[in-house]
Parts: structure tokens; sequence; C-alpha cells
């Protein structure tokens, strides 16, 4: 009951896909757990080498499916007061099963001002006003979020968000502002490869509105497109350029877990 | 492990400060605590009373010394998932030895940027950028942090901050950047009992820096005041006003109580 997790959210998360019992893209997620740590001055008690393996020997109890691994790592424990703890931080681990999602099916987002605080680039466990935000989206049946300060499109509340113009992939710039995702940067990495220009620039409500394609990306989703905000229609303007870059993101991950999901894509 | 505090902070708190087995200004904490559950959606299974009596009989199973009671409500138990369990919210209560601080010591702060989230009226268990902040206050030897958005002052890590200055007693507005205190109000009323002019507005640095007297006040320091900010001196200028306010509300917690501590004013 001591853990301050339980208290202050003092504490920082990070989570990846597994599919055949691989775990995708690991390095990157335990780079940035270990930069979020570092961030919030959290000293973690064991090193890069060790989560992974210690990750690795936990999703080989279970079956080789669709799972997320989950782990954080808590300031430690002690009698609540916000003045660190001499002890020793805390690691929590959870494996939970997952589904890939079916990117054709296309989602529904709800804007909702962007109130966070302005360390959105830290995977930190205060997330009170992302829950907030979903729960609303959820009820507005919805499945994300699309944050905004004022005119200018941040994030959603577990994902980035994304546009296609004419031609162009274009993504909030890994500021404060935003958690820089991986899904993110194998996103850009996958329009790289395919010849698409990208730019990372702030884009306003406007622009996403306007857009000709709209996408939404996170370690489950990968790369989901909208079709809908706040009940108004969106994109669609653009699918064959969308379904190469779905194609080419999930190319990636069948090709690195070597993963063979039966009527999968 | 699944309670949502560990995973989210997703909870609301409150604190109030006891003596000879009265817990001071209850009514108001646990009011203040049922306004912030319902501003995130919280469902409390216990009425105002229930909790209450909960408090005042854990309280009972301890000597009559100074305490501090705290409790906290998070959303529940669930598989880690942002959207709100269906299950009921989790109640948790701590009892700790406290201590009245001695207000003829003053303190240091350290004044920090204010990048916390938008919604600092409710008490949540968000606590990162304050817990960051009162970190760095620590290590430079000082008692705690003034934020300030810009020029314009806050509140503190987990105080707010006043200021005394042509006898008139200013404090920020109780809005969505500070958190309104149940010791701040109280300060207001002693105020008020005295015949001393109060405002509630912003007030800025400068005019911190060159304030008669600054005072920071919470449930468990009361009414403590500043004679050093960035290790420059401040305040000093009205000590016996300063000193009539601070006699005023220790009276009344004294009275309210009835609590008699050999040596204590």
């Amino acid at each position: 009951m001591n853990d301050r997790g339980g208290y202050f959210g003092d504490g920082v998360y990070d989570a990846a896909f597994s599919a055949n019992g691989v775990i995708f893209t690991l390095d990157e997620h335990v780079d940035r757990f270990f930069d979020s740590a570092q961030m919030l001055r959290i000293e973690l008690t064991i090193s890069k080498a060790e989560l992974k393996n210690t990750l690795n020997e936990m999703l080989s109890k279970v079956d080789k499916g669709e799972y997320l691994v989950y782990w954080q790592a808590t300031r430690g424990t002690g009698q609540r007061n916000h003045v660190f703890p001499t002890g020793p931080s805390n690691l929590w681990i959870m494996i939970k099963p997952a589904i890939i999602p079916d990117l054709a099916e296309k989602v529904k987002l709800l804007t909702v001002e962007d109130t966070r605080y302005l360390h959105c680039n830290i995977k930190t466990l205060n997330l009170v006003p992302n829950i907030m935000a979903l729960q609303r989206a959820v009820e507005a049946g919805c499945y994300e979020v699309v944050f905004h300060r004022g005119e200018t499109v941040t994030e959603c509340a577990r994902s980035n968000v994304h546009i296609l113009k004419n031609g162009t992939f274009i993504t909030h710039p890994a500021n404060n502002m935003i958690l820089k995702g991986v899904a993110r940067t194998h996103l850009l990495q996958a329009c790289g490869r395919l010849g698409i220009p990208t730019e990372e620039r702030p884009f306003t409500l406007s622009e996403l509105f306007d857009a000709d394609e709209v996408l939404v990306s996170s370690t489950s989703s990968f790369a989901r497109s909208a079709h809908i905000i706040d009940g108004k229609s969106v994109g669609g303007k653009a699918p064959e350029l969308l379904k190469k870059i779905q194609d080419e993101v999930m190319r990636e991950f069948f090709e690195e877990t070597g993963y063979n999901k039966q009527g999968e894509h």
C-alpha cells in the first residue's frame, strides 16, 4: 500500500506488442522506458539487458499468441511524503491478451481540449486527464480522443495522430507536447521506405478535418484510420496511399515477429 | 496490484490535521473530497457521515497527540484499461504522526515554472510535477516551491502562497490554477475577523519579492512565513501584522480541538 504509484502516480511505464513469443520493437520500448525513468530521476535497479531478459522469460510462460507486455517502475516504497524515498524503485510487469486490430475497420474520434501538463514526452503514471477524456470519447461511441491546445492538434489519449495531405504524411513534432510513440516512429520509417514525404510539424484542427486521411497509431493499434471526428466525415480521399502505409507497417511487424496469423492480412 | 491508483494515479485524496482526538475542519475536508471525486466522476461507496465516522473511529485507536489523517479514493480495481471499470471505488485511509510547526520559524522557498495540468482545483493523485519540483526545492535547502506561470504566481507544491502588502492580504483566486486550500480559507476568515482587508487576485513574481510578508499555508503547516526566496531576502516588513494573523489561525485551531500543547503558543 505504500508504493508511490498508489499515492502519487509516481512512476513511469512502457508497453510493447508481442506475438509468436517475440516482443516487437522491444529495444525501442526499453530505451524509452529508461529515458522516462531518467527524466523523473527514478533509478532503476536493473539494466536494460536484465529487463529484456525478464520480460522475455515471463512471455515464455504463456502461449505464442498476441499479448501486450506492460511494465512500470515506481519510485519505490515509503510513508507518503513528496520527497524522494531512499529505498529502491519497484518494478511491476503484466502480460495480458491482446488482438491485432483489423486496419480496414475505421474508427471515430472526438476532439477534446488538451489540458494536460507540459511533460507529455514522459510516459508517467499521471494519466487522469487522459482517462477523463477517453471515457468521454467512449461514451460518445468513439475509439479515441484528439487533443488540441487551442487550434493546434497534439495527440490522442493513448495514441499519436497524423494526417495525409497531398501525398505527404504530417505529424506533430516529438517535443514535450506529445509522447514520441514507437508506432509513430515506425510509421515515419514506413513512409521513408515507401518514398512518401513526411513533415514533423504542428497541424491545426482545420487541417485535421480537411485531411485526405487521418491516422492514429499506438503500440496496440498500429496504424488505424479515422472516418468520423465529432460526428463529421473526415478523410477517405487517399485510400490507396493509406493502405500502402498500413500494409508496410504490418509487413514489418509480421516479418520481425515471424508471426503467422491465420486469416489476417 | 490492479487498483487504478497504481496504474493511473486515478483517484482523489484529502487530509486533515488532528489533535486531542479531534479532526480539525473535518467537514470542509470531507466536502472537498466529495467535490474532487465528483469532478473526476468517481462514485464513492459511502456517505459523508459514514466517512467522518470511520475516520473518527480510526483516530480513536491512537493517542491524543498530533496526527495527519489522510484518505483517498481510487476509481476501483480492474485490469489496466483507461475506460472506467464497473466495480466500486476503493477507499484508503492512513493516520500518521504529525507535528504542529513553530510558526516563528521562517522558511525558504524556491520558484519553479508551473507546468502542471489545468485541473489544480481537483485534489488528484497525479502529483509527479509537484514531487519533482518539491524535491528540487528540498535539495536547494528550501521548504517549499513557489509555482508561477510566466510572471503570475499560482501556489506551492503542497501549499498555497499569499502576500501581505500595505496591510492587505493578497492570494490567488480559487480557480483551476490552484487548490482551494482549507487553510487558505481559514486564513482569509482570520483576516476577516481581524479587520484586515483581503484581495483574491493573481499576483506577480515582482509583487512576491516586494511583499511586506510572504505566507505559505497548508493543512499541516497552518500559516508559515518565508524570509528567503531563491536565495534573496523577502518580507520581514510587517512582523506584527503577520504575527497577529498567525496567532488568530492557531487560536482557532486550539479552540476548536481543545488541544493544549505544553510550551506551544
